[in-house]
């Protein structure tokens, strides 16, 4: 390649490779020491940071972004102590790298184990929040990776002082540079570059709306994990107790209805539609919620929207619920499996038979049996962060934490075997 | 989707999807008894097996095919039987579906596991060995997976007959329509196709050559783990039991040389060099083996023609060795890492300290300490049969078995909590 033509990207990304193999071979104490150290500076070093961030929020506002945007986008002493508590987390967890997973002999005697070893470089492409900024750092060095950042240029000043904080405190305890980069020129080119930096970005992961992941789909070569859309169902059994489903049904809905794991579909059983639903509905209609009802729920529930086809599909990630009757649990499943995205459908039920059933043909990356879809998530799970909830088959599927970023090499122990 | 427009790979995808849901059901005895089956079945068909079979070597032969490709092609009982042993060892695996790969216990007291589950739709694009065929559907078989079978064109008798045989013996066991599905019409659109069939293939794997290979990374939309080139390394560390080192190198080499877990170069200690290596070269040479020398290896062994720069990153896939002198362990580690393609490599030392760190530091899909690179291969790793060797890291690395064939899903199990 003709060096004069190297982009930062590029050069960011060679910096981060060559750290690698240092970055996989440091030792679990030295990581949980910078990641302590991590947070405890971003702790001290809060009035800058937030100085910082008064930049980005100045040029949002003059930008005339939306005031969920600019929510997204400020950081406070709270927000900044929440990052740290995060990093404190992840050193918390056990360390991946290392761990046999498995291992067994051979007749021959060999002794093969599986060994789980980092990824080396992990991007990540985000969007207005800076606090992933810190997560993935942490999350990265845990698992013996290094990062490339590249967040949105509307947070590009919150996001460099935060970078910046982390890389001088991990560089103080040993992290060697070039562990955590953050590209600093977040143009759209940049993340097309990212996405094809073959041989140099070994997973990328996407953090961002339905353009980004299309970008993606379309030109990205380097390997993958997408955090997809997530159109998540409830399913309320007729055998369901049902204050439990009123109040699985809220707390999917309305706790927190921006995020992928809210319910967009809620589904009830035919034989307790007239019981159940008009009081659901009043108390769904009194938390504000919109519903878009089939012809049944529409009887129940004059007052609804009626649903068309693609409601069924749509990830409202607000306060709308569409919300059918289905006459058994096989057109539950089969609804679910149809318009679902693979992110987390619930099942509210007393009868086992039914929970089993649902839990095993309900094709998704987390079912729920008498539970929120809001608990599909890395803390939730008990995984100190995540670095994303994974909607595809491959590699990993649902919250993702240290694992997931990490493989497995085979190691084969021998005293002079050979293949006949 | 106009329904006059859809191919027939598009058609056989679909049928294979329908089937999907069902076949990840299936009872691991209703498996295991179709597996035997499917055996039996194949030895005694063998006399129509192999006339199928002649009228593909009659085009091969009429088409000027090389006798490497002739053999590979070439079905005889001897080879239908290991077929049906083929998948005699799959069934005598432990079905990997249903399989709790960790559970525990959140303060709030709902239950999360991990379970093990099927893919779904699982498509091979192959070359000339009918053997594939048979591999193929027994392990997608018994891991719960329906196949899409793509063979090439010179074997597409043979393939037809084999899966015939196999289906219909499945079939008389409970095995739905759909599980095996081959393509018949094995253009090259088709290949195409299959890649880009996005939401009905939640699995390719090609195995074949490199162009094979740079067409899926240039037009795949569907995952994919590529099985890829096999440029293996053997060093020799100063600390060797040199008899057997000779005897690692030896079988590394040229036990079967046209393979991808078959060594390329050899790298050897300086130490020893002097004192080892005319023995192991004259005994390569003896077996027929040329060797591509660096300069110090020259001076020992002036036969040799001197290696280019190119020779370090060749997989001959014959009977050629690239050989090396190095001056220490960081060297060897170095140039494996430089020049590999992460299938197999393997020293040879006394010395704990530099196994432990050849082991540690090499990235590769599996590392052999004192023993052949050969046994990077999912039989002699006591899988049964293998779907193929994974040269990348997400998802699967190195021999893959049945496990490679599934994901998982998380299925938490509550009691009414919902998220605070």
């Amino acid at each position: 390649m003709d060096q004069s033509r190297i982009t930062q990207t590029t050069a960011v990304c060679r910096r981060a490779a060559r750290a690698a193999p240092e970055v996989a071979r440091l030792a679990s104490g030295t990581k949980d020491a910078a990641l302590e150290a991590m947070a405890s500076a971003l702790e001290s070093s809060a009035e800058s940071l937030v100085q910082a961030n008064e930049a980005d929020l100045a040029g949002a506002r003059a930008a005339g972004s939306s005031e969920t945007l600019i929510d997204r986008l400020t950081l406070t002493s709270g927000r900044i102590a929440s990052m740290a508590s995060g990093l404190r987390a992840v050193a918390a967890q056990p360390d991946p790298v290392g761990r046999v997973e498995r291992g067994w002999r051979r007749p021959n005697r060999l002794l093969i184990e599986e060994v789980r070893v980092p990824l080396g470089v992990v991007a990540v492409i985000y969007e207005a929040r800076p606090n992933v900024t810190a997560d993935v750092a942490g999350l990265c060095l845990k698992s013996g990776n290094v990062c490339v950042l590249r967040g949105s240029s509307t947070a590009s000043s919150s996001n460099r002082a935060i970078a910046d904080v982390l890389i001088g405190a991990a560089g103080n305890e040993g992290v060697p540079a070039g562990a955590i980069e953050l590209l600093d020129d977040p143009e759209r080119s940049s993340a097309v570059e990212l996405m094809q930096a073959r041989g140099l970005v070994d997973l990328l992961v996407p953090r961002g709306g339905r353009q980004l992941i299309d970008t993606i789909e379309a030109q990205a070569t380097v390997p993958v994990i997408i955090d997809g859309d997530g159109n998540c169902h409830v399913y309320v059994d007729r055998s369901a107790e049902l204050g439990m489903a009123t109040s699985i049904v809220l707390n999917a809905k309305t706790q927190r209805p921006s995020v992928c794991n809210a319910a967009e579909t809620l589904l009830v059983h035919d034989a307790i539609a007239d019981k159940w639903l008009p009081g659901v509905l009043a108390a769904l209609s009194a938390a504000g919620v919109a519903i878009k009802a089939d012809r049944r729920v529409h009887a129940l529930w004059p007052g609804a929207e009626p649903a068309s086809e693609s409601d069924w599909a749509t990830e409202y990630l607000g306060l709308t619920l569409a919300v059918r009757v289905v006459p058994s649990l096989d057109e539950a499943i089969a609804h679910i499996n149809h318009y679902g995205t693979s992110n987390a459908e619930a099942i509210v039920t007393r009868d086992i038979a039914a929970a089993r059933r649902f839990a095993a043909e309900v094709d998704s990356g987390s079912v729920f049996v008498n539970a929120s879809t809001r608990f599909s998530d890395g803390g939730e799970f008990g995984y100190g962060a995540e670095i994303g909830i994974s909607t595809q088959k491959l590699h990993a599927r649902g919250p993702m934490g240290l694992r997931s970023l990490t493989t497995t090499k085979y190691v084969a122990w021998g005293d002079g075997q050979v293949r006949g």
